[in-house]
């Protein structure tokens, strides 16, 4: 990197921070920003600097926002009663993206996860228990991934928040829409089967 | 991406206009942003502002840099009578790092292709030509890439320049270092059969 004017390496400083860019990637992005118009690097520039400035996490949901309740749980329309939990943010639009869930949601930030250290108290556990002690939710449905880590955490959910008489709901697992039984693998096809309904 | 705060979907379409980044890695980048230490995001948001503003071309080379002359072509210790011929800034850093050079540079900013509809005007040569009629150089070393389009380039330099009674020279291209002869395409085995020296 020796050879490169202060700026241009300061960029490819700043590039290497992001997550999967070494440095060949962030010397290539480098000299293509060199080359875009200089509204779009500035725009780019601002939206990082704004995105930090101007996010929080909701107060309630602990999605991300930008507006304290966030609009989701500011809504009226929607059904606060019924909160759908998920693992990260990005859950919460993949949710809002199929328009049939009208309730409420709340973000763990994460799943628990033995093998990376990750306990119920490194995501946002406490404040779901805060926010069902005032004001008891008719359904709890636990949104967590179908993964070693969401199983996990969603078991562990389950044991806490049951005994104060909530029902507790798990999406379903089975095979994907579009999908073909004679790829599936043993494990969402035997939970396909068991999560067979009469029609 | 509807349902993403504002400040969200301006830095995910901030990054889809950097080279090959879709949508999803867009948002992927976006969400660790969230997560980063804020110093290193103002960072990253001040070079990329800092980057246009404070970059221009080099008014002898046409290399990029942050002082005009760049610092290649202010240092008096080098030869200013040997001009390497590169296609791109990156190049002169790669040149740089062989610490064996120490004649001056001169980026053509791309190299010519019919095929992309890149003419010699549309690179620097205009500016090569300006830069020797006041001074003729020993040397002219043309280092554009081995490729169809560097080649051409080379070619087009080469007749260009040769009238001028200035000596050009082309860089060898042959086996890499560190390459096997087994592995190696033929064009290049032929260019490697056909530069040989003897020992």
């Amino acid at each position: 990197m020796v050879n490169f004017p202060e700026p241009i390496s300061q960029l490819i400083d700043g590039f290497m921070k992001l997550p999967g860019i070494g440095p060949k990637t962030a010397q290539r992005l480098a000299f293509h920003v060199l080359r875009m118009p200089d509204e779009d690097v500035l725009h780019l520039s601002q939206a990082l600097a704004a995105v930090k400035k101007d996010l929080r996490y909701c107060r309630i949901c602990c999605n991300i926002t930008d507006v304290d309740p966030c609009t989701i749980c500011r809504d009226e329309l929607r059904d606060h009663r019924v909160i759908c939990v998920v693992q990260d943010p990005r859950d919460v639009a993949a949710m809002e993206r199929t328009r049939e869930y009208h309730g409420v949601y709340h973000v763990l930030h994460g799943a628990i996860s033995p093998m990376e250290g990750i306990g119920p108290e490194d995501i946002r556990v406490k404040e779901l228990l805060e926010r069902m002690k005032n004001d008891l939710p008719k359904e709890l449905i636990l949104a967590t991934n179908p993964t070693v880590e969401g199983e996990a955490t969603a078991m562990f959910l389950t044991r806490l928040v049951k005994p104060l008489g909530v029902k507790v709901t798990r999406i379903a697992r089975g095979l994907p829409m579009g999908g073909d039984l004679e790829y599936a693998d043993e494990l969402t096809l035997s939970q396909a089967l068991e999560g067979r309904r009469e029609i």
